[in-house]
């Protein structure tokens, strides 16, 4: 350190008083070297050796030089203490020093300033000092483990109290934090063994923060990827994705374990598969540690369209299992194809109280006034006059690229599989698939991964089933022979079992014809459908909804119904679903109705009980319903009932 | 050892036979000491050198003395073999004997008694032996590895054989052993590596057993706390909550895992949480081991009101897998808020096979007779003529003080909520809620606290949700904040959750005026009541009924069924619910008819082709019962259909 | 190597051309040895001596010899380059060399051939090469561990390159490497720090290949043991039992995992127990690592009697991530008392296409047409003209035992276990019975083993409860009294479960006389028994049926049905299950009938709309069946609808 930059460092006490005058003599730290002093400044020093041209002074353990006898105008004897001022570092590393005469001056205490070695610059064997951000702080049986980022990575550092017993008990997490210590190999990985520790002063580790804050918003600038197809839709959508991709990671740069919660259908899968990989990959490279994206990211299939309660309680305990068994920040909640609703209130709210960052990419209806606040960041088309055309999938696949760019070749031909599951009716699907085919998918196959992804999820049920999923969607995965028979293994079992829920149920559709002159078809699904498999009464209700259209070529409107639920499909009549469910909810007294949707597609829960009064209900609203052949069902949300 | 106190130690053969007059002659092992000897004995003794004044003689490579020349009678040369007698140990540690002429003598063979040190203090780098009791044996893939507890507290001792292969095969589970080996530091904590283990004769093992099992109930005596409120009827069942408390510690001691079943309710939670942390805190100070707590306490929420064959077999599984995956001891069984009754003792008598001791800690009406003789210890209100007033939160606030009495400041709030949660009418609810409003805890607060445990209970399912159920009861919690937001986002859920349940169930509550002029009221609550969802069945039972109680402030009963069950509640009516079951049963043939209760509340199961003649049966009975304004239903059991 | 085999070790590159005549000299590596070299043959060779008598040579590091003066014609410096002819090795190791003197020659460049330790060889602190294919790529945080299985054992190998990375990446899975590095001691077992690692060349790999298939093969033989009851029948199957646990131990010896499948019921358990320990007990003697089995083998219970799409997805899933995160194989799969039948077919052509071999052994009735192409082994005694009174049970004892024969007296009370949990009608059923009954059991103690592993499988649902079944069985279970206690205690509650749901449902059964005369016997499980509980609609349908058997003594069938299924049981009435279902398929449109069985013992599957007409017309078809008084249900599949 120099004087001149002592103030930076913070390895330097103040002087007494600002408005101090008296000239500053520096009482350097025995540990000081040639890189804390300055030519010109004035240090404390002792006499260590006597000679005939003059005597030779330690400023500190580590640095001494001559005082030419010119200089002097008495004796002195080894042990004198006096004070002088270095004249000159020589080329040869000599330092020249005069006596300082002066009585009235100010000293200020100067500590070392170690030389910094940046984490991504460690290796084995070195005694180093690092200094960084405390991102998780493990007790282990025996000694604390502190992970450590700092602008070039993220390390972890053991020290030592007792076995069992937390080292340094008042750092704490996202403290900016300077170690000491020896580098080390453990277990392959290297890791610091702490010799010191210090927690920065406030000054200085408000000046470390924002260092550090100024090279992850560096780091964390996501790749400016092209999109794969050109589509002005999509480009309004472009700045808050690239604000999300640099959220994200920033997130990883800062070691904060991200949990995505996604809708367990076709697009939801296309949407969240490609970002987990691209933060798997970022995160791997930030930390140097194979085991690290296993520990810092989860995905995780949620059935319901919104944030179950279920899920947000195991999600809330997981967090805190996380913080309290191995230290780690609460995470960062990533929503993927889900989460835009103003069913989602609550649980946001309280996981605001929690330190848990939230962001949603989603292409279902959103409530944007009721989330807004809550969220650290939401991409949904219709916040830009768009709508779900542009799937979730779509999305995430620019996303994962603007994390991971060098995904993209294995990315191409996802988009095209999302829009087909969710079947996205945007006139860009063609370059999509057009861009599938090239990497030599064509559509059948393309809605074979759609139906394979949708088997898979219904009998992974909770869980995520990574290798299978990948394998499916052949990203992440290295033998394309095996992808395609896994397709056509899952498609073909799903077509046949959607066959025999079919062949089941059609017969028993009841058919009348409304006054708007639509078809209205409905049918008891507990009652002439297989319950309990795939498909699940919603799909099941589309896949009937599908044929009728198709058979009449005019507007349908499909009713499925079980004990207490009711799924419904419309094309080419106007709905507004949330506008009935609201009605019905007043008329039906006791009724207990609920539910959602949109303009064409929708979901409705009752009691039992009511269920005749609610479906009338529901039909003679819908006799009214205006024909409007623009509107059509995309793919209905999956109601497990 | 001296010859005085051989007997105690087994470090001596004993004498050929207890008749034998002959005088004994010791013969030291190699490794004796001094503190082997004693004045006045004789030992076999070798030459070691001649001297003017006499001859120096080994009895021992550690001991060694002089036979002054006045002794001899006879020269000897180095290497001949005497006996000899030890006249004195003088101040300096020279020892003096005499020679032994007698040729008639009987031969003891004394082993080295070493010197013992406590677990409690070993440190690393020491050469040590230890005495204690076998806790665990866990065969690793290298060494097999011992836990050992002894009076002060549990160490390992990994003994290496073969890689995988058991090291002294001979050595049991419980067995008193004696281990001579070098303590070192492994992953942070102690561990000794074995150089010898042997086990303790028969004599000295028990002895050593009386002297552990002393120190065992010494250490394991619980803290003498003054209960939180003064409570006459809780002062009966002060000494029955302290032999538990001891036996809980001792338990720890000993090493032993323990496993908690809990009722998934408020009251429940109360009970367990604060014991379970005790219990953590006291495991975590004798086994100096940060991860013991997580191998041996483990707690389990169960959804019935009795210990059904599923958690059973679960149970039992999991306590074999820990004997033979981890070398454990079968586990302590802890039931809290369950376990009283009759249901309970086949279960039990099957783990009385098993030595899994139990203890049962239930408000709950119990079947003494039957289960009194199945567990190691009961603590029940009912036993002392109390009643469920006295809630199991209540007594285990009390436990865990005992167990550690550094809980109380954070257990001060807890006994209220318990008492809330479960509706309890003791006077003394005042007393505790007055002690909870000092810990900044008003009425509506604790009322919270009950339904969020409640209804995070009802969301976890089998997780037992550590983290988040002590942030929702504020217990093991550090951040007060978080603990009131958490309450707040639940219950405001949980409150939601139950007005929809009403909206949808009240209106179609059937009412009659019975015969005595109580209030009748039924409900199909699978016709009109939100299934799979919180409230379930009983609960919402309890919601409804007690609107109408609050209506009519009368005598009311109501009837919440479904296809195969019945949740009953009264205020004012005598039902004795265990006699109408046992009636139904024999009247209903066919009907399959079970279930359980108290006077005023309960529930019945049936097979659901029989449920109108079961219910209309049911209401003939009550039609008949005796009114009771003394009488009122407490907390319902959940019922889950 | 001596130039005679250097073509089968790939030590020695090879010559030009195959054409090439002219004569070969050896250009040793530096590191060879006497044991690369041979009498006769011509080296390349560099002067490192000049005496009187002749001239010193190095042929390489390690081999040196004199050429005699007496075979020189010229003088030589040292360094100075020749050619030289090997004359004699002689008994003091001295080495004579003649110069070479022909100009043209080729020269065949010589690695240095190491020794070969074999794995079974290998002790802590030597340096050793080992040959061996490569069974497992595990990538650590650390290094990069390879499991390397050789003729006499299966060692990991450790390689280091970069924390987390990859060490040599282009070895796979299956290759054959040579790899040198130093034995070490690595959490007590044993394992190579690797210094190098080679693929064998192509011709290397193909002969070291051939070494070691003859090598597995061998140890791979399966034991010759006695039946333990002779049986003619049986006699069919013994050779193809023999080839599958031949096939089984070569699984073990490549260190690939295996998967077993297996019904849940008594005689899957009876068939999976014993061979489950005796694939451990192989597992463990090959590996010499007490972990290896609990990676290595793993038993699932399924619920259905064929291979469920939740089963395969989830085994699919599970083998992949075994691969990806632990770089193990994929696994065998091994179906037990399950999948002979075409309704595994799909699941089958799946893994066909992910290399994971299966085989089945199984007693139901089976498609063999459709199964055998696809499965690596199929045993069962239809395949022979035999029937279902061979059970899976038995077979699988004697399958165990040919893979562990010290096993026998551990399961010589199994086989009557497994017939009598599955009602075997086979005469040998005697012997048997004769046979346990020399173990201390009777039968009762039988059936009631039968009955309780039935009831555990029950409440152990999908864990396979591994420490509770071996108890129950008595196969690796220490305590017979815990065994006796145990079944006492769960076929106790079994049967008082049974008898409930008897006392419930028998009372609703409904009677009529079939045209046939035959009984009819029908009951709505679904009104008249209790649900989600034990016995299951299945069991207690056979339950059912077995009593009105007993009663009439004569033709009687039972019909079993709930919401959407139906269980069938006949005893003297031939019904032809496969056919019914099909023509029922036909004749009932939208019905949804699916369902599978044999002669006398099916279950149906249809919508709940059409339950009437399903059970309608399957009555009808009854009426027309014909008696048959050898028919008997055998033990029932259990339907859990």
């Amino acid at each position: 350190m120099t004087a001149d930059n002592a103030g930076d460092s913070g390895g330097e006490s103040a002087p007494n008083s600002e408005g101090d005058s008296r000239p500053v003599v520096y009482d350097l730290a025995p540990n000081c070297t040639l890189e804390d002093v300055s030519e010109g400044d004035r240090y404390h020093a002792v006499v260590n050796g006597v000679v005939e041209y003059g005597i030779f002074v330690d400023i500190s353990d580590e640095v001494s030089g001559l005082v030419h006898e010119s200089n002097l105008d008495r004796s002195y004897e080894v042990g004198d203490r006096l004070t002088v001022a270095l004249e000159a570092i020589k080329e040869n590393g000599d330092l020249a020093f005069d006596v300082f005469r002066e009585s009235s001056y100010q000293t200020v205490v100067v500590d070392h300033e170690p030389d910094l070695t940046p984490i991504a610059g460690l290796s084995a064997g070195e005694e180093v000092h690092i200094e960084g951000q405390v991102a998780q702080i493990k007790q282990t049986g025996g000694p604390t483990v502190f992970r450590i980022a700092d602008e070039t990575g993220i390390v972890s550092a053991a020290a030592f109290r007792e076995a069992g017993v937390r080292a340094f008990p008042s750092i704490d997490l996202d403290d900016v934090v300077r170690i000491g210590g020896t580098v080390e190999s453990h277990e392959g990985a290297l890791q610091l063994e702490v010799d010191s520790m210090t927690r920065l002063d406030d000054e200085a580790m408000a000046e470390a923060r924002e260092r550090l804050d100024e090279a992850f918003e560096q780091r964390a600038e996501p790749d400016d990827v092209d999109p794969l197809v050109e589509w002005p839709a999509f480009e309004k959508l472009r700045d808050d994705l690239r604000d999300l991709a640099h959220l994200l990671r920033r997130t990883v740069l800062e070691g904060r374990p991200i949990r995505v919660r996604h809708h367990a259908d076709g697009d939801g899968m296309c949407a969240s598969v490609p970002v987990q990989l691209a933060l798997e990959n970022f995160i791997e490279s930030v930390h140097d540690d194979a085991d690290a994206p296993r520990h810092l990211i989860k995905r995780l299939p949620s059935k319901a369209p919104f944030y179950e309660m279920e899920d947000v309680t195991r999600d809330l305990n997981f967090a805190l299992e996380g913080r309290s068994r191995h230290g780690q920040r609460l995470p960062f909640l990533l929503m993927l194809d889900n989460g835009s609703t103003e069913e989602d209130v609550p649980a946001y709210e309280n996981l605001a109280h929690y330190d848990v960052p939230i962001a949603v990419v989603d292409h279902h209806h959103p409530d944007p006034e009721a989330v807004e606040d809550l969220l650290d960041a939401h991409v949904n088309p219709y916040l830009y006059d768009e709508d779900y055309r542009i799937t979730t999938g779509m999305m995430c696949v620019e996303l994962a690229r603007m994390i991971d760019p060098d995904l993209t070749s294995e990315l191409r031909h996802v988009p095209a599989a999302a829009g087909l599951a969710d079947r996205s009716k945007a006139d860009e699907m063609a370059d999509f698939i057009a861009l599938a085919e090239e990497e030599g998918y064509d559509r059948e196959r393309l809605l074979d991964v759609g139906e394979a992804l949708d088997y898979a999820a219904h009998w992974l049920r909770y869980n995520d089933g990574q290798s299978l999923v990948n394998d499916v969607l052949n990203v992440g995965c290295d033998d394309e022979e095996r992808h395609r028979e896994l397709v056509d293994f899952l498609a073909t079992r799903a077509e046949r079992d959607v066959e025999r829920q079919m062949d089941a149920a059609a017969p028993h559709l009841e058919h009348e014809r409304l006054d708007s002159d639509a078809h209205l078809y409905t049918a008891d699904l507990d009652e002439w459908a297989h319950r309990f498999t795939y498909p699940a009464p919603g799909k099941t209700t589309g896949k009937l909804h599908d044929r009728k259209v198709e058979e009449h070529g005019e507007a349908v409107i499909t009713i499925g119904y079980g004990p207490d639920f009711a799924v419904l499909r419309s094309d080419g009549v106007r709905l507004d679903i949330p506008r009935m469910v609201e009605e019905l909810n007043e008329e039906v007294v006791g009724g207990g109705v609920s539910g959602g949707g949109h303009l064409v597609v929708g979901s409705i829960k009752f009691v039992k009980g009511m269920r005749a009064e609610v479906i009338d209900s529901l039909v003679d609203k819908m006799a009214d319903a205006e024909l409007d052949e623009e509107l059509s069902s995309q793919a209905i949300v999956d109601t497990e009932a």
